[in-house]
């Protein structure tokens, strides 16, 4: 059976005018790797609500599960929430139990929301929330999108907190084959192989350390015995490859 | 006039299995704002042909320029040039520019192209290539599309080589205004001066330093007295905010 399928769709504009290094994908990549979802595809979107629904539309029809990160805070420029409702079609408003976890949060501090700060309890009808221990601003999931925040400490614990709840598949395996060699010389063997293991994917990134042009080969799978089988192969071709540039 | 936009299309595995963190979309954003063109998309796609295929034509469609990364080296792996080709319509095929820089490269270091470095040459008839210093085969530009490589120093140079041929709009300038209160409490002055001064974005970026929990404001415009207004007004809603968590 063939694994779950996943989208991330990065929402704001700090990310599109480089004035934010984006810093989830990487974290949910590695996670969805290791429980078996096979990410697919990676969008960074606009503050822009019709951007955004489209996206959503998009990708929740494509994949088994789109994961959201940024503009869900208080601010004008958070239309995250309001542009799920408007893409699954249903109302929002803010809710009790988000309500509650906010003022619990803020109480800890001695203060209660204000009225901006009330729009993160904004969730969208049928929605579940996302709890966390970092922020009392819940994330949410609706359908099969999952709503996190853009603040990468509360998108990690939301992400903890959101993959024990779904269907895993086979974890993605990996295994590396360091070669002191430039790809464009062990890319014939390499080829060959590919094609001789149709299960598994090989990946070739060449690297350079000082003097050594090298290639990283990385195979991926999901049966150890086959990524054993690959390893030992392409051991086979470095013990076979002249030592040259 | 509105400024050029564009997208940026990354194609690799490697980014959405978790193995290696994207590295040039911030490179990109960065140079994109300082010329002018307007970066509205990024999209991360893996190592499969239809997909490329499909997200370029899409994406050509949508904005005045697409930038590649990654996919065009010597192994099997490496799929972008036929990808553009076909979503194009056009052959692809060894070229005797690009087998010249190439070998003119790799002489240097005593060595001829092996079959599969000399992939690297292989061109979307119609296309212009994108010399660089640092590698000796070239990158592309064909219509709207700039194909370039996924390995950081090679991107970098390249994206020095293209951007200078491109047609540049007004640079969008930006403004930091740093508030030490969280951003729930200056949401409704911040979204009433928005409001106020539509031709600005305003962004707004919580964030935490020790026990101080503060906001810096991004405000992003083409017109620098504007700017010097939205920082004035800023400041006033600063002088007005009280001092609080």
């Amino acid at each position: 059976m063939p694994n779950p399928t996943a989208a991330m769709l990065v929402i704001g504009d700090e990310i599109l005018s480089g004035r934010t290094r984006e810093a989830n994908a990487y974290h949910l990549a590695g996670e969805l790797t290791r429980v078996g979802i096979d990410l697919k595809e990676i969008r960074v979107v606009p503050d822009e609500h019709e951007v955004i629904v489209d996206s959503l539309n998009a990708l929740r029809a494509g994949f088994t599960h789109v994961f959201t990160s940024g503009g869900i805070g208080p601010t004008h420029d958070d239309i995250t929430a309001d542009a799920v409702a408007a893409a699954f079609g249903v109302g929002i408003d803010v809710r009790d139990d988000a309500r509650e976890l906010l003022e619990a949060a803020l109480a800890g501090r001695g203060l209660t929301p204000t009225a901006d700060q009330l729009r993160m309890a904004r969730i969208p009808d049928g929605a579940t929330l996302i709890v966390n221990g970092v922020s009392g601003a819940p994330g949410f999931s609706i359908g099969n999108v999952h709503v996190m925040a853009g603040v990468p400490s509360i998108f990690v614990a939301m992400v903890e907190t959101v993959l024990p709840t779904l269907e895993a598949g086979a974890p993605r395996l990996s295994r590396e084959v360091r070669f002191e060699v430039g790809e464009g010389l062990i890319a014939a063997p390499l080829r060959e192989l590919a094609d001789a293991m149709p299960e598994l994917s090989f990946g070739s990134y060449p690297f350079r350390e000082g003097e050594i042009r090298g290639t990283n080969i990385v195979v991926r799978g999901t049966e150890p015995a086959l990524l054993d089988d690959a390893v030992a192969r392409l051991e086979t071709i470095r013990n076979g490859t002249p030592p040259s540039a």
